[in-house]
């Protein structure tokens, strides 16, 4: 798979780290997940646009470091200037171009900085980094982002590999979820819509560090179709299986860098009435406060786990509810005795808790990703400006 | 108005301090407002069977310590026991007693104590004191909450009291928000419960400390008639007000006492479509943990508030929205120039904090309470067992 990168410091993070990333390759196939808030950012109204007028791109533009969000009339001429400057660097055809911005909201770009970057990362192409490439587009993640992996058809090859960043929302207003996944598979745009529609609902849609959602959020995937692997809709679990894999650990990933986490949660959903009540289920104890904060104490605390399901509303017989913490099993319909002291030792000692719900009210699963509420999440969205 | 009140020490509260509170009246009506929490508690699962068929009580039991929830059969018959033992003891009639409960989650009642406590409290009442009933009902509330006014229709004057007590759902599981007002007008239970339903919404379902509902949640509101003064219809809002009054004054102590908070942070929303509308972009605003950490930072971030409007994915026109913070204007349709530092002290010097949100799409207006997010919240939630 031929992409090509440019990256370049131009001094729009005050680190002074990279904070323009322009990536290249020839016209692909796109699928794009953007933010359903209604303050979008610029960038996000200017690729709404983009995406209405053509199924193929070339060129992507990521800045760190300033979101162009609540920016007005001029943060949108920003934006589509980006792309702009990318299509004219590269003799690139018209509305080829999407733009991302990641950082402060209520600032404009300083667009003389951003020029010149732009300019300079197109000026010096180099072969996909997925390491250094996350570097660039990263903002107040404490590690790089990106993975791969390969898949085969018919004893022909093909690869899926991606790139993100996040980390809650943070300083100085919020940060973002980014997220880049490239393929060389050819399928067609109305099926790979479908199938990163499907993929974003399970992965980077069924994470939580803090329930808030950003201006800026965005997921695109691009298949350029050099490997000759042909997906069709008869094949398509092959490829759906390893975009999967791809995109859940990128979202993992993001988790696990949630502002003062020091645990990953994966709240697995069982026997729920359908998928949309099982991902509900998932949502609300991963939301919960009260969840959150017993997690990090190491306390397993099942009241608060019934709670946050019984705020939902729905008719639940709590009497056929199960509920695991790890191996545990806390709670069977009633209360029951348990070994205390094991489960809490499982939450101290584990990186990655397991909690498992079933509901026995039906055949759909869920699992929804969140991490635990901390002394430093406070910390830090507290106290960075006073 | 002639309300009498038993209180006893049974020993349910590791404290030892009075955990048993009866209160006994002339027969009168009443309007009940519960949790819709679906992991009701049994004593919330009793009441809904009594006030089907009954609209006249006489009196009402109420323990803390233990919330009798998620105690399956046995809680059904302890919660009913309790309302028998009142009867009994007060020679009432069938189905003139509600029952409620608040403290630990999923034990059982120690039912000796409680019978114990139960008599000892009918046998000694004395008139209301309303310190001493709150104190009675208190779990983790680190003070007492009561309130009364009087208001005057015709040259007749009659009195609205209340007490309540929350602090937030905690140790060991949850808290809860209870509510009893008392009122000595006369007045049919289907207006009562229009007016009672109607305050609930602007007043204690309009109030949160961290998200989370409890299995226990109750208002009651009972009007004995004894003052001769009669609310009808046209009259309506003299009284209305004066519940109001009461039932604002007593959650806005609730948010207050939430669990480490600093400031009680009223968020005004004007001009939105509807009614619905004001009320769910206040409360959004109301949970997002990013607003209130940066309220426990002093810190006037204007893009978090926006952006938690924006997840409601209402489609808002945010170049038309005002933001106040106190008297300062922070974003007109896009970002001001403001007097910082005179907001940081404004928030450092504020025990009640007031955000001013003009949405310019309408005539509703809404208030929500909330309260910071801090340290201590952390502290309480996380380390009470590990």
């Amino acid at each position: 798979m031929k992409i090509k990168m440019g990256v370049a410091k131009s001094g729009i993070k005050p680190s002074g780290d990279y904070d323009i990333l322009v990536l290249t390759f020839k016209p692909s196939v796109y699928s794009l997940v953007l933010t359903q808030n209604s303050l979008a950012a610029a960038p996000v109204v200017y690729d709404r646009e983009v995406a209405e007028k053509t199924d193929r791109i070339s060129a992507v533009v990521v800045n760190s470091g300033n979101a162009n969000a609540a920016t007005g009339k001029s943060g949108l001429n920003n934006a589509e200037k980006m792309a702009q400057l990318v299509k004219n660097s590269l003799n690139l055809e018209e509305n080829s171009v999407l733009v991302f911005s990641t950082g402060v909201i209520g600032v404009q770009l300083p667009m003389d900085r951003v020029e010149k970057g732009i300019k300079e990362a197109c000026r010096n192409l180099t072969d996909l980094d997925l390491k250094l490439a996350s570097r660039a587009i990263s903002t107040t993640d404490s590690f790089e982002k990106f993975y791969q992996t390969e898949g085969e058809l018919k004893g022909r090859r093909f690869t899926v590999k991606g790139i993100a960043k996040g980390a809650g929302m943070i300083h100085p207003n919020m940060a973002t979820m980014l997220a880049y996944i490239f393929t060389d598979v050819s399928i067609e745009k109305k099926l790979l819509d479908r199938v990163v529609g499907e993929t974003a609902e399970r992965t980077f849609n069924s994470i939580d560090v803090d329930g808030c959602e950003s201006t800026n959020d965005s997921f695109l995937v691009v298949a350029t179709g050099e490997s000759g692997v042909e997906i069709t809709e008869d094949n398509i679990s092959v490829f759906r299986d390893k975009l999967f894999e791809v995109a859940l650990h990128l979202a993992k990933m993001i988790v696990k860098d949630g502002e003062g986490a020091t645990k990953l949660i994966e709240i697995q959903v069982h026997s729920a009435k359908d998928e949309k009540e099982a991902k509900k289920i998932g949502e609300a104890i991963a939301l919960s406060n009260l969840f959150k904060t017993a997690m990090f104490g190491n306390d397993p605390n099942w009241g608060r786990i019934l709670s946050a399901v019984g705020q939902l509303h729905i008719p639940v017989d709590f009497s056929q509810v199960k509920l695991y913490i790890g191996e545990y099993l806390i709670y069977d319909g009633e209360p029951v005795e348990y070994d205390r002291n094991g489960a809490v030792e499982y939450l101290k000692n584990s990186e990655e808790v397991v909690v498992k719900l079933y509901m026995n009210r039906g055949k759909a699963n869920w699992s929804y990703y969140t991490c635990d509420l901390t002394y430093k999440y406070v910390e830090i969205n507290a106290e960075y400006t006073t």
